[in-house]
């Protein structure tokens, strides 16, 4: 038994998720499929990653991680197998593994697998499936490929952190409209420690001077920062969506300064 | 083998759904996870309760219920297993075990497990995996935390029969624009046993005076009432969405009177 | 263990999923349930049929594929089992089934199974997941209902191939936007040989003269024609939406011309 999740842009009313699925019980029938999402905004690699990031580390190690957004493997970008953390990692190498890893990935593999077709395909059902059942079936993963020596970098955006302030930006709004930024705690820390803060954000009246614990501790309607699990500096309003209401969508700069 | 269900306002988009079923794959590997809908109306209560109500059922005595929305936990509304009919229900004590269940629940327990996180955590990851693996496994369910005299009491909205008629409400639009009401089958004999009556709602042009034992008896386009298996009187216009045409919203008023 | 996959339109925010997944695992515990989609434009069988030629060939031989549109059964349009491919597809005879095959399916039964109630059913859990699971069963499908000597006919909208051209037209736009034509590479072939020719639609603007073989053929923007596993023409722009900004809707006409 082996746990193969899907997380992708390929929508949900067309065969492209029965394709895939129907690929992998065909190659591998006790596959515990999961899906994860196959609503990624279309082509956003920054929302594929922090939906990865944040997933992951729940699953077992030894999980199966398909990511179905621009896998359409090109010369400088190829198909690519990474494990890390003792997770498997499938997708092309289009800059994503680098957004979801911190540091280099442990190890990173080229995938070189015969397809069964000439015809324009679909990587997700011909290539994906066929590496993930590989991998499930406990085959060797030198079989898929050669070592690449690393992935495609991309930079994402990084809190600027300048003596007494941070200064960070929204890098995710969820479905309830609560805004992630790429402040952490760890930063966050390390500047405020112990001395009173404002977190602030397009205009001086929106202001949040303390951290909760819990949407709980204010009253329905108020705005709230707290850490998330993945450690992220969310901003929140209980029983609204922050990024409607206050305006916090993407890329928006939001300031942790001193008092 | 168990099988645990996920009913939640959640959303499809975000990494929260990965979360769960990561967590619990990983405390109980030969879970059969189900999805039963993601996409409650958020905070909607009567939603995720008329949803619960009507699938429940159809599940195996045993089965286990994550019930995801408002599911914050506070000293008022405590996260709460609920054991009734053989199934068993995992949610915040928020006044939506009211709105599942007409009678009082058979066994309620109050939650009380260690969290593994200072953290902001999200319940259902960090709490209600964790109770549904444990029912999975077989231990005890009274390790989970002590007895609970009652759950939150919520008021649902009910009809009023009055001699020779019944003045109930929509209470809930499906995808097709199908209007459920509150009007049950048994207070639907009762007032009218064998007489003639006219349903009506909205104007005295909507007027639908029989009883229809499948859509296909009434021709494209028309109106019709039938009861569904949960036993709601439920209106509909054949091939047409009754919500948008005949404006048959939740807590529009339909009345059914003798002639 | 038997494979059961579900396409439908019931949405996906009901208790419709919920209870045909339910009588499925209440019946035949072992069942492996794999969701295709629920979001079928409601009530368009071309829709349906589209997704279900394209994925159920990736499943393996055996699998049961519940079809969940205009599923409500009368006289002229039966539920009913067809077995073709080795595959078992289960839905009323409403035209959908001519539309998924080109030919005459291998095997046509007529469902006569007894119903656990005289209300208004849902036929996807009180019909398509008993016999679902009397096949998973291994029980014979001669104990679900009598032959039928065919099923109901649906005209596909079919190219016409005059002389030197073709014309057909779009079949199915996908969720990126991307246009399905039912011109086949069987005919382009035989018609185009090794000559050159035009795509052509809408406007003289639009016109393509080379199959590609991959979106990465084109820079980002521009459109592309390339055939599809499933052997159809489709027209794409890469990294943007067809249907969208070329217009390319079903039934506009899409045309091969030898220049």
């Amino acid at each position: 038994m082996a746990i193969i999740t899907l997380t992708s842009d390929w929508g949900t009313r067309d065969h492209y998720i029965g394709s895939v699925k129907g690929a992998i019980l065909r190659q591998y029938p006790e596959a515990v499929i999961v899906d994860i999402t196959h609503t990624l905004a279309p082509f956003n690699l920054n929302h594929a990653a922090f939906v990865i990031r944040n997933f992951y580390k729940s699953f077992p190690p030894g999980s199966i991680h398909i990511i179905g957004i621009n896998e359409e493997a090109s010369i400088e970008m190829p198909h690519t197998l990474v494990i890390h953390d003792g997770h498997y990692f499938i997708g092309a190498d289009n800059g994503i593994f680098s957004l979801i890893f911190d540091e280099k990935p442990e190890q990173i593999i080229e995938i070189d697998v015969i397809q069964d077709s000439n015809y324009f395909t679909f990587p997700g059902r011909d290539v994906f499936a066929k590496v993930a059942c590989h991998i499930a079936l406990g085959k060797p993963v030198s079989e898929l490929g050669p070592p690449k020596p690393a992935v495609l970098q991309k930079i994402p955006l990084r809190p600027v952190v300048a003596g007494d302030a941070i200064r960070g930006a929204v890098i995710y709004n969820d479905h309830y409209g609560n805004a992630y930024t790429n402040i952490t705690e760890a930063m966050f820390n390390e500047v405020v420690q112990k001395r009173k803060f404002a977190i602030t954000f397009l205009s001086r009246t929106n202001r949040i001077t303390a951290i909760s614990k819990s949407f709980m501790d204010v009253p329905p309607g108020e705005m709230l920062a707290l850490f998330a699990t993945s450690g992220h500096l969310l901003i929140a309003q209980r029983n609204s969506k922050a990024s409607e209401l206050l305006g916090l969508r993407p890329d928006v700069t939001v300031t942790v300064e001193l008092e």
